[in-house]
């Protein structure tokens, strides 16, 4: 970390210095133009670096190490490949998954499956425990839910993923389910992130709304701080003051998060324009910007949808778009299987 | 809600009356100037108002009912009064929350809470489990620090308000703490909202870094429909642009959460600037803004502090606002204590 | 509009329709479930719908009408084709404008222009006038600036695009300059746009840092109606929370713009990351996204640059971007050339 | 400023050094852990920090030194008193600017300047060059607004402010106006900025709705490096997701700026709200945070306004938020006259 001081005397300086040399930094002194520096380089998990600020004599404090470590390209240069019953992410292939919002019925879950699995969908996609703005909104099926999940996915022959919600419910969904979903608003619910990091299953972290891609790289180092190093990143939309769309698809996250971790990243057209015509167009960008995968809401019937029916695709439209995909895909000398 | 509709056809306009006719609304149908309104009235929560973008010919829905119930002005007209061992949050008083924000020690606490209660605190908040952005920073004392945080208010006499994160942890914490606090980052964990209201002890539930006003009052909903109608909100900034201070404090919110809720309001100037300079003119503006209380991280030494020290007033520089703030209290013809 | 009210009397519902009469709009009444709802169609800009949000008995005012007119998709349904010394922005190809941030001498604009051209970009930017955050940074070569601009401009073939900041130079500026941009900052500059409407020049509008996709719709209109219907709208990034890259490129305003207007849309990842290295991903990810073009900061020694050398590319990373972008294009049946 | 370099060869070290060495910087060098960082202190307007990013083995920039100057605390300890009239902003006073958005008949403007007058305003406010999102609204009354000013001033004994959007008018407006206000949308106009810093007339510098603290420091620093000095900066809503409330009036700003600048600080409830019942709260909000004047809306008639009527007062609405804000201001050890 580096200490600005303004106009310190010495006895702050010293006092300073004696205070990073406690906590076992190395620390380096210079003095010109009425500034001081004080400059410290080690373990910066070993300190409080927010502590120096109230220091006599201190104007700033500026760190200069990266919070996250194991999540970081510094600790693995090479992409991290990151494998759902032999779905791979983060390789040369671009995993679609899809499928509706929530699950609401065999029927609706069948039909989305087989759909989206024809037009070339790896993973089906659908909630059983759904967070809600409001407490009056359909919550999921739950159980239900999770048993229409894999009986669908064992006929249909699609690994699945949805989202977990709550600690209690960990072990019993990472049991049943072969990918883990974190929300976007529980990618700062620490307590449920220290749970799946005790699965062995893939986790699918989704950034939150007002999360930035540091804090995000954050939730993840948690995950994999915790023992699972199976973690995609989920670029979903972040809130800003635009409001026709219903978040802002934050695509620049998919470069800077390629150049700062070795983890996998997949887009989320669905919820980061929240309306079904936007979907395509930006699904190919996420492409065009790099990205390792794409999560989209597919709802055999969206107009009767319980949920977020505004920013599904029909199968019709799904297919057609998995065309158009393929074809940018080999642009980018990838493939979307 | 509105359906307004763009040259549709008749066939278009009659299959969105029967749409809402089916779920028991009330439609009617105007036509002018090349748009047709579709006006539908009724109990919002019996259908998905979203669902009416996606039929052919509709342009927009615009919702007219606000989403929250229980906790609006509608609901019930007066203030309500929240009360925590005796101290009244919502009425002519201006209680004070004070303390560390993480319990350190016994030491730490008791000398907090001795220094508070005198300048006129009339409960003390300390963190047992703390919410932090990195694995690798302090995560609290946990159950040692519930202890010291039951010893030293049994002590000094001074109830206690302190953050609950695990769903699983509520139950044993509502019997330990007298006011339960959800965490910013876990306004929208609506598996701990729902375990929060089944317990009888008042809540303080922060307001989202990303919360908009009517997702925070959805929030509250989720408690006051659980059961709990103990609920004082708490505003502590938002995250915006601006950087310079570690969160934007929107103090706006505090005239419009009276205008459009009965629940009181409190306002923690500490994290919402992020730094101790700034807490007295803020904690000073929340008064004039209407606030019912204020929540301000003190330490006895900042310097020390395990978390953060940089927002934190000294016990000297508390009372001297807590004198400030009586002379404002009165002009506003409230109090302090 | 609509307006809302909340159980109002016979009288205050008769004076909100007395109003909207008298204004020529015609008003309509629906009473049900304790609201009230007056719908008004009509001239949307024969009336200040704001002010009646003030009236008693109103709760809220809803607007259905697009504020903006001549630029919307339905005053006009097919694309505006926008030419610019016979290059087309609006149609099949793909024109890049690409150059340095700011023109700094002869040598380095000619270098810059002959490598871009060589690469394929359609035109050359350079800045001649520069609004700078600091009085003390570089403000651009100005007249020098321009007749530099001009000599490349003819030497190498390439028509020029340059940034007019001031009303009383646009007549002069639009005699030298083949398309004149309107930067970020001066969106809203009311003023200036009023005289860029009464040049023939076809003009790149930036979006503002924090303008809504409406209101940069609305700084369109003012040049329309102003007389002037050679519009390129250029997005550039938004101001958000995230501040890892410089703005927030804002990709999602592509598809919505194509469906709200029939103006083409141009994206400038250089300003929209801030760093040379996210410039390609995200380039590619415009065109994914639906863009009608790109506008690419390229300098011959980056390093050296005055202004904006981190995110400004070399002649080789751009003639390398523009092979990649070329197989993207085909992808997406259109063209580069 | 430092420059953070990642694992380096003594090469890359050499040549950054040699950079710093060219401009005249002092530069200085450590090494540590697999960091090596360069410190450079010297004049910052001498180098342009930013172009260091790109040399090899370089991972960050640091600035350590403010970008603003004569506007900075540092430049000048005690409070600057800016003088309009006799009416001085920066001292104990507080004082009040009021009248309506726009200037719309002398009855009108008479009737509110004799109004607020007597309830206790020490300057005029009224517009007559109105900047409006859309081309189809009220422009302003411009020269005849003006001529209503000056002889509504003269009458009535007022001061006025009002606001000057073109640089081709600024002379004729500082002969006849007595305080320049630059709005929010030109706070970055820096052509505008130019020329009023040319004039003898005190300025009303509104902080631009996506402007950072700096930014708008920055922008007053174009002002006071013009020649003028006569500066008051004018806090009024900064833009962010929530839009509940017009803007986010940002109050955090006013101690910021008390500490980083000498400048005076007004604050604008009326744009920072957009709403009547807001303006009042945090007009009290704002003395708490230790503001040194307040600017706000009145009309004789909001419901007739023709512009922002429902962020006005009514003449008894404002009356009676004087007398609050006079028993507030005691509180303060300050005064309303």
């Amino acid at each position: 970390m580096i200490i600005v001081m303004n106009a310190p005397t010495t006895d702050q300086v010293n006092r300073v210095i004696e205070k990073l040399t406690q906590v076992g930094l190395d620390a380096h002194y210079l003095h010109s133009c009425g500034k001081t520096i004080v400059t410290a380089i080690g373990d910066s998990t070993a300190c409080n670096e927010k502590q120096y600020e109230r220091m006599p004599g201190v104007d700033r404090v500026l760190p200069i190490v990266t919070p996250y470590k194991l999540v970081s390209r510094e600790f693995r240069s090479d992409n991290s490949l990151v494998q759902v019953e032999g779905v791979c992410f983060g390789g040369t292939s671009i995993p679609v998954i899809a499928g509706p919002c929530a699950v609401e019925s065999y029927e609706q879950l069948k039909e989305s499956a087989l759909a989206v699995k024809k037009a070339g969908a790896k993973l089906l996609r659908g909630g059983a425990y759904k967070p809600r703005t409001s407490p009056y909104s359909f919550q999921g099926l739950e159980q239900e839910g999770l048993d229409i999940l894999r009986a669908v996915s064992k006929e249909v022959g699609l690994p699945i993923v949805s989202e977990v919600t709550d600690p209690r419910a960990v072990e019993v969904m990472a049991e049943q389910i072969h990918m883990l979903q974190i929300g976007a608003r529980n990618m700062q619910n620490f307590v449920l992130l220290k749970e799946v990091a005790k699965t062995n299953r893939p986790v699918l972290l989704k950034r939150g709304p007002a999360a930035s891609i540091e804090e995000w790289l954050m939730a993840a180092e948690y995950i994999m701080a915790g023992g699972n190093d199976k973690i995609v990143l989920c670029e979903r939309g972040i809130r800003t003051f635009e409001s026709f769309t219903r978040n802002t698809l934050d695509l620049n996250a998919v470069p800077v998060i390629k150049q700062l971790s070795h983890l996998p990243i997949v887009v989320d057209p669905s919820h980061g324009t929240g309306n079904w015509s936007w979907v395509g167009p930006m699904a190919k960008a996420a492409l065009g910007a790099g990205a390792d995968g794409l999560i989209i809401e597919v709802h055999p019937d969206p107009e009767e949808a319980v949920s977020d029916g505004p920013q599904s695709l029909t199968p019709i439209n799904f297919r057609q778009l998995m065309q158009e995909l393929t074809s940018i895909a080999a642009a980018l000398n990838r493939k979307m299987s």
